[in-house]
């Protein structure tokens, strides 16, 4: 979208605001800019609430001139450079005095960059501190996530209630809103996890802000494409990153910009800290490629900026040359000094990742001509930075009047662009899951998830994703839609290429983007070791990915080891804040998919197959929720003989056992456990009814290591499953081989 | 070092060959090329073998006509393009044939790199295929695996016992020596194993492979720059690789790739295969960026073959200039027609993945003018061929004789190589471990580890490796030695920058390279989540690397969840042949690098500490080696009142709580549980006297996860650890809050 058409867009909003809706923008808006749960419905219509500007305490000039400094960026308003300066210096010994304090942390960044910060945050950025949920903000991340101490001090300068003066103070402490690395869900308060997040998204483990980043800016573009109108441009932000020479190292940040280039992201700006510095040394001793041309053979527009130190004009102009070219991502490349100002420790790596010591504060306190207390910010510069909360209440305040414009024109796309903004659902989307008797035919459950997908994305407005370059045997594509491309940016489908570790990373930036996008990705089950860092970080900062995981064991067949999970479901369910499922045909894979869409707060892991699969007789997406249930059983008084247990593929198995034994005269029950962690969130009693602790004799059947099945078969049940790599070979010949067969079951629960 | 000088010493020790050694090369010679477990001793100093040239029924010419076509590649012998053409399209066919006969597999690869295959095959590399082990045989590496039946082909071609026209037909077939993807452990015979790999490494999983091949050019440089004498080149040779599309995507290659630019590795000759179809379709739909420009950027040298699929001289003429580049690794991008040959699907995804039909194979040959029956190899080419046998029986020879020479002059040297050719330790070197009382000072078990690395570099010639940028934290510096870089190669301290993913697959590629070149690589341990991809390869291709990871619980503190393993304990003991240790003091430690150099077939995870740790009473490297063991015990009869189990850091919590409990009477046994995949292979009466089936009083207490340890404390123990994520405060207090502690530990056994 061209910025000149959105600013003279804006302008025209600002004027209908000014004219036609009295004092707009609350000082806590929760309007569309609150994340899910929050009832869309009943607010939508009532259109802007007045401002009390008392609550802010800030006295507030006319909205218009508001905008200037605030939105037309770059031009006025900036302040002085004595007075940017000082304001860059406040920024920099926030960081040295909370580190300091906490004797630990990384004050070197901040340090190096402060200027780059205090021209986003003050000059550049549009946002509203007391509402960081506000839909249309321009995004930030600090990839580069150890120097955060850079992220809170702008957040507290800015007004954001969640980083006050004693938050700083607590840095890297129990239960601080200021812990060792950013995070989005330390929430000791709504306000608290709101105000340290979604922009943050969980920038450290190094590379991983960056592909988040892109996919703040993919659902950008995306959703611009979808909803903006000719004469109402309803999303419209920037996304900001600030990646250091480490990120550059890490292969995901490859992946993910080769994407951004290939889509075409210009409104995602990064700057590249080029401070020559790392833990271990000067980058010379590994990393002398030039970051720069590599970055322009991946598509992307590309700027440097010799001065990062004190060349403030210098990294104005280059934003807004970013600004202008707007069918490239750019980077900005900005040669800073780690450590800046500091005597003696600047340009090394001791000034990193440790608190200089009190003597070297001194001596920095002294070479930058800083009079003040640890933790002061001094009056000019707090009177500088107090328009923001004004500022930002106005800004707010006009998109919601252009809103309620949209919402009269365009009732349909304004309905559901709510429902992607707020996380809400249409009521009875779940109906539309579908559901399978015993005799509907077999089929892989890969096939089975291709259905409920195709059949979601009807009734989810903000169901989007792809697969890692394997669409057409993960089954993923929406078959209603075409390819999320640089020039199709409407669409559905995301081609990731053989981008694993991006893709995860891109879809966790996609979730954070807004409460009711619901990201999909997928590749081979096996390959999430590709991608495990980033499925880490969707259960950390509880991003509700969906991961469609195919081809989940040995039944994939030839492709052989390299490509057969053995550990992998139990690394899943060993890893907190995650769902791992397993279903076993087509109710269970409409139980997962339920499951997964209900969970956005919790990443979901489907684990699918490729080989077909009967319907089974006693599966039900109700089962699926609660984890585990019985689906057959001929004994009486919850007293079987025998229970065995199994998930997936190997469902079938078990059943086909208990169907033998029972004609013995055996008394059998069969367990689905679909998802361990869903059932360790049931009540006692209903454990119970599943796993009565009187029944020991129990055996467990998966197509997976064994370890960790003792949490069910007990100390006198035994388990089945494969405690080796696989092998290459069509897929009935390896269960053979390794004895994951319903034979071996009635052997095994013969000999209990 | 230059490929000149390289050419005239072979000539110089040709004709010392020729003129003083009789008939030289045995046609399995078992020289210093065989693997780990071949006395060296007992054969230096024996002189070249006599030819038994009837054992490889090919007549031979003379040594040094051979070494013309054999070594002084692309002059002369290529054979008439006619003759090449036929044999490249012989190389298609048995691809074809072979994916067909399975009806699985990619032949698609095969088809389009044939030529380039032919030319590296037929002219350029020196390799013996009698004894694929020969140490200083050119590497190929196919890291586009799944086009595996170009390498089977060529093998087959070549000469390689290890894929006869039986092994072609049973491609993909249970037990064969043919797998889906090219594996390197396949080992019905040793032949076989030999056949297959160490030029294959495991190339499957995309990237891999281009990144193992960065660490076997690593290999040769280093060993090259430490052994080569000015009269004595004795280590000298290429590392050639063929890349997809798919490795491109991968970040893990541009990690690797950036890295090998930046040491210069002059002698790695990287093929792009730029076929433009990737699974989904054409690479325009996720991959556009300008692969060549990129590497530029990464300080490669590139060249393009704009004719891959005819241009023969091109191909040739790329290869001679990428050797002419001494001081870069040279990418040659080779537009190819995937599937090439095939009229209705070459250029098409249809050909990447799955078997051509009868049909279309039918057309194939029609449009190729192939009249042959499948599998057949026409009597021109096989004669063409046929040479390579006895070629690579001389350039052995060749080599051997020039070994020779080297041992009598250089006797510390020769000592010190054959024992990294062939795998055998100086006798006595574990007596290089320290050892430690409980007196000894405490310390951070990374710390004891750095120890332990110092004295073990003093006796094993072949232990190199390094950090990814966390030399300082994970204390992994080798003090008497400088940096591996560009111009000081003979180092051994490797600077792998932030990269974990390439850091693993160049450790793969350093302990394939030969038997006693033991790699170990260091981050934070809750970053194996970056490269587990590669210490799954690690553990599936059976490559000895040590995994130096610290920082292995929330005791790191302040960094906070993000830096905090909680599951990866138990994702590693769930995958297959690698070995997880957690020492608990010194003498575990020492225990622990003990067992990991021992083991040359199975990777090690060593988690260590942040925190400093005391010197426990009871601890021993002979009870690491069994993975489980007593540390501490007041009962008698194998009849504690209650055991304790523990790992790592909270070894000392539990051996607290057993002292406080024996205060009160108690009778306690405390287990170290250091590795329990070696506990699990020790006898059952061993296991017994450690934890007796009587005995159900059991608890468990370690920083991470408690599922999994159902194993060991049974159904009615209990496990005390963390099933959440981490937190950023001070270590202690994230124990405290947590209920990591000797009190919890009392007050648990006490409930039980």
């Amino acid at each position: 979208m061209a910025a000149s058409s959105s600013v003279s867009l804006q302008t025209v909003v600002s004027r209908a605001v000014a004219g036609g809706h009295g004092s707009p923008s609350p000082s806590h808006p929760d309007h569309l800019s609150l994340p899910a749960g929050f009832r869309l419905s009943s607010i939508a219509g009532k259109g802007v609430r007045s401002l009390s500007s008392s609550r802010t305490g800030v006295r507030r000039t006319g909205p218009a001139k508001v905008r200037a400094a605030a939105v037309e960026t770059l031009e006025g308003k900036a302040g002085t450079t004595a007075l940017v300066e000082k304001s860059v210096n406040t920024i920099r010994f926030l960081a040295i005095d909370a580190v300091e304090k906490a004797n630990s942390g990384h004050p070197g960044l901040p340090m190096g960059c402060a200027p780059m910060g205090h021209i986003l945050y003050d000059e550049v950025m549009r946002y509203n501190p007391k509402n960081p949920y506000w839909f249309n903000r321009d995004r930030f991340i600090l990839s580069a996530g150890h120097g955060c101490m850079l992220q809170y001090a702008l957040l507290h300068l800015a007004g954001y209630d969640s980083v006050q003066e004693e938050d700083l103070k607590a840095f890297r402490q129990w239960g601080s809103r200021t812990p060792g690395h950013p995070e989005n869900f330390e929430t000791t308060g709504v306000e608290v996890t709101t105000g340290l997040l979604l922009e943050l998204s969980c920038g450290s483990p190094l590379g991983q802000g960056i592909a988040n980043a892109v996919g703040l800016a993919l659902s950008e573009k995306h959703l611009a494409a979808r909803f903006n109108k000719p004469d109402n441009e309803i999303v419209d932000h920037y996304t900001y990153v600030i990646v250091g020479d480490g990120c550059q190292m890490e292969g995901i940040s490859n992946e993910a910009c080769s994407l951004a280039g290939h889509w075409g992201l210009g409104k995602l700006i990064a700057f590249y800290d080029d401070n020559h510095i790392s833990i271990d040394g000067d980058t010379e001793i590994a990393f002398t490629e030039d970051v720069s041309a590599r970055f322009d053979a991946l598509g992307w527009h590309t700027i440097w900026v010799k001065n990062g130190n004190t060349g403030y004009d210098d990294i104005r102009a280059a934003i807004k040359e970013a600004k202008a070219v707007k069918d490239k991502p750019t980077l900005i490349k900005v040669t800073t000094t780690i450590g800046y100002g500091s005597p003696n420790k600047a340009n090394s790596y001791s000034v990193h990742g440790s608190a200089l010591g009190a003597k070297e504060v001194e001596a920095t306190r002294s070479n930058l001509g800083w009079p003040y207390e640890p933790f002061h910010v001094p009056d000019d510069v707090k009177s500088h930075w107090s328009r923001h909360v004004p500022d930002g209440a106005v800004l707010e305040a006009e998109w919601n009047a252009k809103f309620a414009e949209y919402e009269k024109k365009y009732k349909e796309d304004a309905e559901a662009l709510k429902g992607i903004i707020s996380g809400e659902f249409p009521a009875g989307w779940e109906k539309a899951l579908p559901t399978y008797t015993p005799e509907s035919p077999g089929d892989a459950t890969r096939n089975l998830s291709q259905q409920c997908l195709n059949a979601l994305v009807k009734v989810l407005p903000g169901l989007l994703g792809g697969s890692a370059d394997l669409a057409s045997s993960n089954m993923t594509l929406l078959k209603m839609y075409g390819d999320f491309q640089k020039d199709t940016p409407e669409e559905r489908n995301v081609r990731f290429g053989v981008r694993e570790h991006g893709m995860g990373a891109i879809c966790n930036g996609i979730a954070l983007h807004s409460p009711g996008l619901i990201p999909y990705c997928a590749t081979f089950f096996v390959f999430t070791d590709y991608m495990r860092a980033a499925m880490r970080i969707s259960a950390l900062c509880e991003a509700g990915v969906i991961y469609v995981m195919t081809h989940d064991s040995i039944g994939l067949g030839e492709d052989g080891p390299t490509h057969q999970p053995i550990e992998h479901l139990l690394s899943f369910r060993a890893m907190p804040n995650i769902l791992m499922l397993r279903p076993a045909d087509g109710n269970e894979t409409a139980g997962a998919y339920k499951v997964a869409v209900l969970n956005r707060k919790r990443p979901s892991i489907l684990a699918l197959s490729r080989q077909k699969l009967p319907q089974l007789p006693g599966t039900s997406i109700e089962g699926v929720e609660k984890g585990g249930y019985v689906i057959s059983d001929n004994s009486t008084g919850n007293k079987p003989d025998l229970i065995l247990i199994s998930t997936g593929s190997e469902l079938e198995i078990a059943a086909k056992a208990a169907d033998e034994l029972r004609k013995e005269g055996k008394s059998v029950r069969v367990v689905s456990l679909v998802s361990w962690e869903l059932f360790d969130e049931q009540s006692d009693e209903y454990k119970e009814s599943v796993f009565p602790a009187a029944v020991t004799a129990r055996v467990s059947i998966e197509a997976g290591v064994t370890l960790g099945w003792e949490k069910f078969v007990g100390s006198k049940g035994k388990a089945i499953g494969i405690d080796r790599f696989g092998a290459s070979a069509p897929a009935g010949k390896i269960y053979k081989e390794f004895g994951i067969t319903a034979e071996n079951v009635i052997a095994t629960a013969k000999s209990l």
